[in-house]
């Protein structure tokens, strides 16, 4: 039995000090000027910004792959044939985004790995393999649906169907990732375990001094695509009365959305992110308003009753407005658990580092959403400043974005040693879409 | 003295069904599935059909000269030197627009010259020169504002403003004519009377069995250009209480203006024919929405009242919406009437030819609305069935085509022999933009 050459001793303030300049450079990819980011899936920048990560995860030793959806991996394998704990996040953005949302949780999957692959092992000897996980488009601002990489990962969504969603242009999703590389053949690595880390997107966490969320639970959430048909007609000619307004019906439902949140106080999140006129012109009667609205709550008979109140509000626009609406629920979950498991390891780890932590629900999507269906997940949380969240002014504190590297290093540590393998998946019972 | 070969004797029917063919002609230009047309201005369809109407008018020994805006005239000169009656139009379109709206006006001024251009002049000697006009860009929907090559060539709209107005791509007027040369060099013919016949755009003439409508004045209106200004954030995540939205900023004022007009039923017209929001994606709360919000009133006191009014309404949703709103009037006019001798002058020829006419007002904006206020002008509606515009289904008989274009010529044969051009044009006293 020969030994491993000795490995040079890890330098923690020379680790942290590349993490946050491996950072900044990140978010130099698509930088706008007010200090935000703009990578939408699949775009230029989107685009630069994978290159040089393949890179950055190569460099240190990993095996870069993709699969038939552009998720990236980068492969740390330990133990041959073994399964894998993914660990990441994503970096594509919103239009006007900040520089954390997802590209955090990537970065420090990646630097997570390499702090363990570059330690002995002797403090817990691996079994399962490691994968840094880059998804694709997760944000859903130019391809629908959104966590589209993770959920055809998970079986969720059929691979066809992701690669023919097309953005507002007309261009399709595998004719967006031909040209570039990122359309792997293969189904990517194994999964047996999952952890993710992101900003909280929301004020609880810095309201409360807590440093690390231990996501316990997401929102329940009902997603509705909505159609108001109307008819064209002059808009200065025609009389008020033989109107049929598509934006009027749209409007009186952004505004009925809004008034719903109002009779359940923090208890309900209601909003209209898009809506699309047809044919947006100043002198005619709008035919067609196409809007997504979205319903969320911590509690699903919270959720059911604003479900029926909007049907309610939906039969008083068409007879206020005489119009005609299609609504479609187009994605819906229940109050999801993580596995409790995940959260007490994670809060050890925690513990273990001197954190604060806390448990927390998040409303928002995330890919460890669809990857906890399939297998046991930790999901973490480091403070947002001020809430501020799809902002040019998001902020997380450069402590804060380190001492969850830390929690988010040991968390994967363990589970590359095994611990957690036996909690069961979350197979929600209420997926109604 | 010499006597002039004598001409080949009129043939109405015949006339009348080549009227009606080089209309069928026309509707082919940008043809919609659904028996409409999409000729916006400058577009391929819109440039195509300028090119077959440049042909025509030469066919009929029209001499064919653009101006610096892009205006299309055909001229007819009788009297070397003198000025001219134009008579005309426009046949650019909305997106998804009828058949009729406006290029039947462009069609018959020009099958009205080739008639008179056909007679030998006896039973009106001619005093003045004839020009046949297609307008640019009446409607506005690529490029703003409406009425543009009218508005600069009645010295309105400054020349570069027109020029520099860019479309949704960013492409200007200038650019998008560039290539088409249908930029010309000069100021165009000079007016010394003007014409129009369109559509009615509404139901009144149909509704009392009239055919020919002599329009008196125009509405009054206010067009205002609003930004609501809110914040962007997670449209999921952040707290209702937090949120500055405004998509619901913009929704509570289109509501509001619909609300408006049903207080002053049948006196006013209001609507929001546009609408854009940004970032316009799922998941972000909206930072920005502008729209485009027209007040309408045959009575100038109403306007201003509904002025205020709205006013009010944006203080309310400035607070209701925690938004701000920028509110800015565009354009503003007050009920402007056309020349009287001219409505009489029009309302004689109409009994000479046994037709059923009656004075109306227009609430749509149309090209000689700027021309009264320079040159004394007559403006005739034909009916539309049912009142349908700015829809593929708009609809006028053949026999009231025939009927418009008869009327069309008989005005135009008396203009151009110097009838009425000792009215005086019409500055209107209330033009508050």
């Amino acid at each position: 039995m020969t030994s491993s050459p000795p490995r040079p001793p890890r330098d923690p303030a020379a680790d942290d000090a590349r993490f946050l300049r491996d950072f900044e450079t990140m978010s130099s990819f698509g930088a706008t000027p007010s200090g935000g980011v703009d990578r939408q899936a699949a775009s230029e920048a989107d685009n630069a910004q994978r290159r040089w990560f393949a890179g950055l995860l190569e460099e240190n030793g990993l095996r870069v792959v993709y699969d038939r959806v552009g998720n990236q991996f980068g492969l740390l394998e330990r133990v041959p044939g073994a399964p894998y704990v993914v660990v990441g996040s994503h970096m594509d953005s919103q239009p006007t985004a900040g520089r954390y949302d997802g590209a955090y949780g990537v970065l420090a999957a990646a630097h997570a790995v390499f702090r363990i692959a570059a330690e002995d092992g002797a403090e817990a000897p691996p079994v399962h393999n490691l994968a840094v996980v880059n998804w694709f488009n997760e944000e859903g601002s130019r391809f629908t649906p959104s966590m589209m990489g993770s959920a055809v990962y998970t079986g969720k969504l059929p691979l066809e169907t992701a690669l023919a969603a097309s953005d507002s242009s007309g261009t399709t999703v595998a004719e967006a990732l031909a040209p570039t590389g990122f359309l792997g053949d293969g189904d990517g690595p194994e999964a047996v375990l999952c952890a993710e880390i992101h900003i909280e997107q929301g004020r609880l966490l810095e309201n409360s001094g807590t440093t690390i969320g231990l996501v316990g639970a997401s929102w329940a959430a009902s997603k509705y695509e909505i159609t108001v048909h109307g008819e064209q007609a002059h808009s200065g000619a025609t009389a008020m009365e033989d109107r049929r307004d598509a934006l009027v019906g749209a409007s009186m439902l952004v505004v009925a959305a809004r008034e719903l949140a109002d009779r359940f106080p923090g208890v309900l999140h209601t909003a209209v992110g898009r809506l699309d006129v047809y044919p947006n012109s100043p002198v005619v009667v709008p035919s067609r308003a196409t809007l997504l609205l979205d319903l969320r709550s911590p509690d699903e008979a919270v959720l059911a009753e604003a479900d029926e109140l909007l049907l309610a509000e939906v039969a008083r626009v068409e007879a206020a407005a005489n119009v005609t609406v299609e609504r479609t629920l187009s994605h819906s979950w229940g109050v999801n658990p993580y596995q409790p498991e995940g959260v007490e390891l994670a809060r050890a780890s925690a513990e273990r580092l001197g954190l604060r932590s806390g448990e927390i629900m998040t409303v928002a999507g995330h890919d460890s959403i669809n990857m906890k269906e399939r297998v046991p997940t930790v999901m973490l949380f480091v403070p947002s400043a001020g809430g501020v969240s799809h902002n040019e002014g998001e902020y997380t504190e450069d402590a804060d974005l380190l001492a969850g590297l830390e929690v988010l290093t040991d968390v994967t540590r363990r589970l590359g040693a095994g611990e957690l393998e036996n909690a069961a998946p979350h197979v929600p019972g209420r997926n109604r879409a």
